[in-house]
């Protein structure tokens, strides 16, 4: 058997070290057109930004290790140009020496990844104008930050926002640029609101619903010309707006691939051709929850399916689940997680939802040094399966987004979460888990026990239809600041201030984060009135209130 | 409706607020012998160390809320004495006054907790010996504290570890005298070995398979004589060596006990008699994995116990799925956790079951700051189905434990770990987390893939029956320290050496932490050997020689 891989990053180391430990007597070749095989692609903002000192750390599988302990035959700083599925080769070029050659295979598997886009406006070729992809692009974006002082980021995605914290620790003025009115586009925009303030206090320049339009030198460095008119000065430029699939080589050979250029695979991860595999960023895969084709860019899937690839090439039975888009970004001292489908993804797609949000402390209140965490989940208002979920806070995100992603791969319902038995002690939970809180709140919902409103129900009131709004929170409290037009009654004098409240109009109750909402909600419900919680309470109404009115 | 309820702190204070929820109309009356409801006993540790530096902060419900918010009748300071179920009454005494009375029920809910227990040794009632049950005792260990220098803790358990590493955070010289041969004696031994070194390198005098005998008045303080002959003076003596279930009320009603003193209860939480319900710490659970019975004091379980009966009152079908244990304990810089069952325990019921042992990084290894994770995985050798999880480490084991929880609670197998999509930026994890890692030797082993063996066969060898030791590392790592009579070929040359390896023998390979281990397993096994890989490699090897030998 001899199994010829193309690309030997992520996907492509996996399959072939999985592929050794299935055969000995196999013939494995491993191309790389960059210089070294398995680097550790994730780590490159921070190797740029200083927090991974040396270069080597980034190198996962060094190339000797990769040849002495899985015997594979690795070749770098080499290129495949063309697939002959007929005759079962590939055209390769050494890029060192320029010889090129054909390599007969039984079975091919492409992990060629997905490259930066680079918008085509004027100056985006220039010197200082970057993308981040492998450990060359990284070697040269360090080499222009010791001499900088300014940068401009062009996409406010994963990689540009995690450049853009590491160029703040190399002492950059440091501007992120973003065609949407938010970051992290593919996420719902008030999750993510708290996370761009939080990068504005770092002093980071955020340009939403802004974009570069030409990139121009000036006076011996650059200055990027947004569409607003603004002119920002620029030492480095880094284009983060996306990337695409490599399905060059999958194309010229016929292979089938998606609306979006992902490669087409089935769920061993065979294209079109039942010799040929293709695994990672370069493919199109179904999502768990709802089927749906997609391409996420992720490392854990990305090793996955390289072992499924070599699996089944050795007559294995594994398959691949699908990828249901458990991602985190950590930024200064935040962490923003989700997994699952987004409710702007459900929206367009129109698929049945329900939404709650809680804000719970990341551990035990009474414990000092708890802090917020806000948790939106969404689930299905039938089955109560849960959908998706956000998360953004300062400590356990992480741990709250795992939970749940595996709750989404158990097929769990919200009701499930009520019944969480998670690791408690006053450092690392509360007897209550944030999981298991939420797990309340939207169980309380389906019951019927809850009904809620959202705050955008909240903000578009015409006088006529509007609820009366009901605040059950301290005078201190509401004198802070309220919803506007709402009338406060605190919790605690509500059943007896009853006669206060319409009985011909529906009531939105709130209090700070949802807790004496609820309660306030089954004192009116089992009193005869018309009411409904605001979900997440003021909190989620005051992040609700800094986005951009739709 | 008239709803008593016996115990206001965990169970009782949720199944107070969660009757007022579901009932505006209901009575209410929730009787407390402390002075205080729904006070943070997990914290009390914490604030006799001055972790948590304000008294206030333990009362997570104040009286005044619950009367205020919940409109309970809230009777602090005030003891149930008997109950009298034909006539559904209980006898009452008010601590403060001494008023008698009696109160009748129409559902009643005993939520007493347990009561430390203290064991009858010379001394035991000296006033410098406390137990830390409720805010009164840690008042006095407060005050004691204050003025000492030396503190015995008799009991290795949870509280008891929690007390020392408090007390050495206040100053304390402290012993640990604990009866078994290692700390927090329901867990592996080999699991808690790593926590009990740390103990040990801040300062914590260990005293294991020892116990204590007598306590003395010693020079205006005291000294506390050893079993092994040891006097260790003390100022303060802390009783933590378990729990009793405070089932006096309910046996001398007639209400059925379990065999360890637990009150028995259905799913529903009512005991024998449909008219009274008991939660908490109280009762005798099922285990949720194996379906025996037990008594597991946790504050998590309490809690949903206490929603359990109160929505069974009012006619809701929420049933308690059991308890699984899921618990953990931090101590200065290290955590340990545990979920479902112990090999311990599995060995003692006679269950099957298969092990593996990894020591993975908690995060990207490239990323700085990694330390190492060791995680035990306990499965069902034909079902594939994850019976139990230990987790010892510095960072990060809250998480992989809450992960493994919830995949118990699923029914997952160690299949489903290899498949799991986790959170991966390098600060939080790794694209092949350590519970991917745990799952992929899991799995391995039963595909047969990777046939294990364990410290235990290589501690205990014959000569003539032994395996062939075989060690993959590198000659620096194998002179640095190694098996007893093992022979090293490092990995990189294994394949040019198979004629050193003895053909009518079997061969136990290992390296570090098991990852070239198995690779030379896969050589090995398709060359025709005999072998099988040492789970956990060298650091397992390691630490079981610390240990006594059984």
């Amino acid at each position: 058997m001899r199994i010829v891989i193309v690309g030997a990053v992520a996907g492509g180391a996996s399959a072939a070290a999985r592929a050794r430990r299935l055969d000995e007597n196999a013939e494995i070749i491993l191309f790389e057109r960059g210089e070294a095989p398995s680097f550790a692609n994730c780590g490159l903002p921070y190797f740029v930004g200083g927090v991974i000192p040396q270069r080597d750390h980034l190198l996962v599988a060094p190339k000797q290790q990769l040849i002495d302990r899985y015997r594979l035959d690795v070749r770098t700083r080499t290129e495949v140009t063309a697939i002959d599925r007929s005759r079962q080769t590939v055209a390769v070029t050494n890029l060192e020496t320029g010889e090129c050659y054909e390599q007969p295979y039984d079975k091919l598997i492409l992990s060629p990844g997905a490259s930066p886009l680079r918008p085509p406006i004027p100056g985006a070729n220039l010197p200082g104008v970057l993308t981040l992809r492998d450990l060359h692009d990284a070697d040269r974006m360090q080499d222009i930050v010791s001499q900088a002082n300014a940068a401009v980021i062009i996409g406010a995605g994963f990689i540009g926002l995690e450049m853009a914290e590491n160029l703040v620790h190399r002492g950059l003025k440091t501007t992120v640029v973003e065609l949407a009115d938010q970051i992290l586009p593919p996420w719902d925009p008030e999750m993510v609101a708290p996370v761009a303030a939080h990068l504005r206090d770092q002093g980071i320049q955020l340009r939403l619903s802004d974009a570069a339009e030409s990139i121009e030198e000036h006076e011996g460095s650059m200055q990027v010309r947004l569409k607003s008119g603004e002119l920002v000065p620029a030492d480095l430029v880094v284009m983060s707006v996306g990337v695409r699939p490599e399905n060059g080589l999958a194309v010229a050979a016929g292979l089938e691939v998606g609306s979006r250029g992902g490669i087409c695979v089935n769920a061993q991860m065979q294209t079109s051709d039942p010799n040929i595999y293709a695994v990672g960023d370069a493919v199109e895969v179904r999502h768990f929850v709802d089927d749906s084709p997609i391409q996420i860019p992720l490392g854990g899937p990305a090793n996955r399916q390289g072992r499924i690839a070599a699996d089944h090439i050795f007559g294995r039975t594994s398959t691949y689940r699908g990828t249901q888009g458990t991602a985190i970004v950590g930024l200064f001292d935040m962490a923003a997680a989700m997994t699952g489908l987004s409710e702007k993804w459900l929206l367009a797609k129109k698929q049945p939802y329900e939404k709650v949000y809680v804000h719970p402390k990341h551990h035990a209140s009474y414990y000092p040094g708890a802090e917020s965490l806000t948790i939106k989940l969404l689930f299905h208002p039938q089955t109560a399966k849960i959908l998706g979920a956000q998360i953004v806070g300062q400590h356990g995100v992480d741990k709250r987004i795992d939970v749940l992603a595996v709750a989404i791969q158990a097929g769990m319902t919200v009701y499930d979460l009520e019944e969480m038995e998670l690791a408690y002690a006053p450092q690392f939970g509360s007897a209550k888990d944030p999981i298991n809180m939420a797990g309340f709140v939207a169980a309380g919902v389906l019951r019927g026990d809850q009904p809620i409103t959202h705050v955008d129900d909240l903000r578009t009131p015409t006088a006529a239809a509007g609820p009366f709004i009901l605040d059950v929170r301290t005078p201190r409290e509401f004198q802070a600041g309220h919803v506007e037009g709402a009338t406060n009654i605190p919790i605690e004098q509500l059943r007896s201030r009853l006669d206060e409240l319409p009985r011909d109009r529906p009531i939105a109750a709130y209090c700070q984060v949802g807790m004496r909402g609820y309660l306030a909600t089954r004192i009116l419900l089992q009193s005869g009135f018309s009411v409904e919680n605001l979900s997440g309470g003021y909190v989620s109404y005051q992040r609700a209130s800094d986005l951009p009115k739709s």
